[in-house]
């Protein structure tokens, strides 16, 4: 039944492509083994995109900026697109589908385009691991262009970080007051920065922020060797603007591929990835063993009469899983 | 050695104390064994302690409250008290332990009170436990009544509340604009709720506080059965606040021992706990694993070529441990 879904899949049905990502997303044991069959005709497919992360703060502009953006990208460089927001504040799959499509009105119309929600229910734990896999269909769907669009807070964007190949920061240029409510732990983690609303902002303060955010820059520590985080900017539907950061995007990949660090992050990222599932399954295996429940009670009896320390049930209740 | 160091800890050496809490919260491994005999020993001592938590978001009193409802009772009711201070936005001991010594000053100098901040380095993971292994050493060390501060914000209310008896929240009597920002989580993990500050609060203001709170102490589902969650106040420094306070505690309890939730939470805690070292040791004897890089790197290649999926691979990884 998947091979007949992965079929559909490949021939760029939606319908398929969307289904597919329900089966991979499901929690529901029945779906494990289908979901793992999917992922794998999804590697031996061996297509590949281009993944980019779209991070900011909430009122930035993110949707705006991907709706302009991806016309561009489809329209004008004919490719085909696949967005995928991770919103942590939301947990309505509904919601955020509704949300995004209005938010992105004439990207959402477009046939090459697809716009995916991934719903956190404010939890962003195995997100990562969901979003590589939904990546992983939709370039088997024939996308190969990929934006993760996640909202800068609440530790998304180092989920965004660990999908893509490179991370575009959207700042406001209200310089000052801005600049310090900036962490500096999501300018350290962005390879491009942009400054949106351009055109809603007074020119000396779109210059003062320029410097600002430079100087910021700067301070860092480098985080590609050779490259210099460039801090671009973006007004509502300008072309040129959204050439040059199209452009800029080229050139950072160009200079990963160049130095090797564009597959060793790709490599790593499938460690981790490895590494997460592999944890998953310990746990649920342990957890789950039928056993267990009797095991548990009699060594918390043990625990609480003080006849052996916890460190010591511990390795006692793994070493008698190990050998069932 | 640790035994020594125990046999001085009982005699409520407090040294020896701080310095058994410093072994239980180095992470080092020449220290795993050493902690886990001076937490059986802790245990087999068979002492106990009534735990009460205290939260609240910052700006509130809590250090204030516990400052002056700690002299109360270790001057008026003679207990012997210890203040565990859980600071999630703190990640430097030295400058938490100034810090709390300094808001408690009159509390920090009397000889039956020791304070200990935990710092968490901004990380809650692992702070449950090591507190609950705190609390067994200061009851080892002969103090009875143990004060668990947790600033209301980035769940550590959570933490309080699975290591405590019962959960005292602390609010600011500004009704309305408050009310917006009390979240519905932390008001259900509530046993106790005190208006902090009365002191310098219109009385208007406070009338309208108490009423919106208690209506929305009733909207909720009953944390506990027979238990309607009591609406206090506090003025700084007033002891017969404090004297209602302390019996509201006392009534609390009494609730839970007489219908046994009092055991059923400790023991639900223990379980927690108990699960926690597992599944610490468990992924610790699994990544350490000698032979597991070499094994990751191949399963790596398998994925990459799509030879197998990712769930296959990693049940692979845990049989092959299993096995070793």
């Amino acid at each position: 039944m998947s091979s007949d879904l992965f079929s559909q899949l490949v021939t760029g049905d939606r319908a398929a492509l969307a289904k597919a990502i329900t089966i991979i997303e499901s929690l529901s044991s029945q779906h494990i083994a289908q979901a793992d069959e999917l992922l794998t005709q999804a590697i031996q497919a061996k297509k590949n995109s281009f993944r980019i992360g779209v991070t900011g703060v909430p009122g930035v502009g993110k949707s705006s900026f991907i709706n302009s953006f991806g016309n561009l990208l489809v329209k004008d460089f004919g490719k085909r697109l696949a967005v995928l927001a991770i919103d942590p504040s939301s947990n309505q799959s509904y919601g955020s589908i509704l949300g995004d499509k209005t938010r992105m009105e004439t990207l959402s119309v477009l046939p090459d385009v697809f716009i995916r929600p991934t719903p956190t229910g404010g939890n962003l734990g195995g997100v990562a691991r969901r979003t590589r896999e939904t990546i992983l269909l939709c370039e088997a769907a024939g996308y190969d262009t990929i934006l993760i669009e996640t909202v800068g807070v609440g530790q998304s964007e180092y989920v965004a970080d660990s999908v893509s190949d490179c991370l575009l920061l959207l700042l406001l240029p209200n310089a000052g007051d801005e600049l310090q409510g900036i962490k500096r732990g999501i300018m350290e983690l962005a390879d491009i920065v942009v400054l949106n609303k351009i055109d809603i902002t007074e020119k000396q303060i779109l210059l003062q922020a320029q410097t600002d955010i430079n100087n910021a820059v700067h301070l860092l520590p480098a985080r590609h060797e050779g490259w210099t985080v460039p801090v671009l900017k973006h007004a509502l539907n300008n072309r040129e603007d959204e050439i040059t950061i199209w452009q800029s995007l080229l050139t950072f990949i160009e200079h990963q591929k160049a130095n090797g660090a564009f597959e060793a992050k790709r490599l790593l990222q499938k460690e981790v990835w490895l590494k997460e599932v592999v944890r998953d399954k310990l746990e649920s295996s342990f957890f789950n063993h039928p056993d267990l429940d009797r095991k548990i009670q009699k060594a918390l009896v043990d625990f609480s009469e003080g006849n052996k320390g916890l460190g010591k049930l511990a390795s006692e209740l793994i070493l008698s899983w190990k050998q069932s």
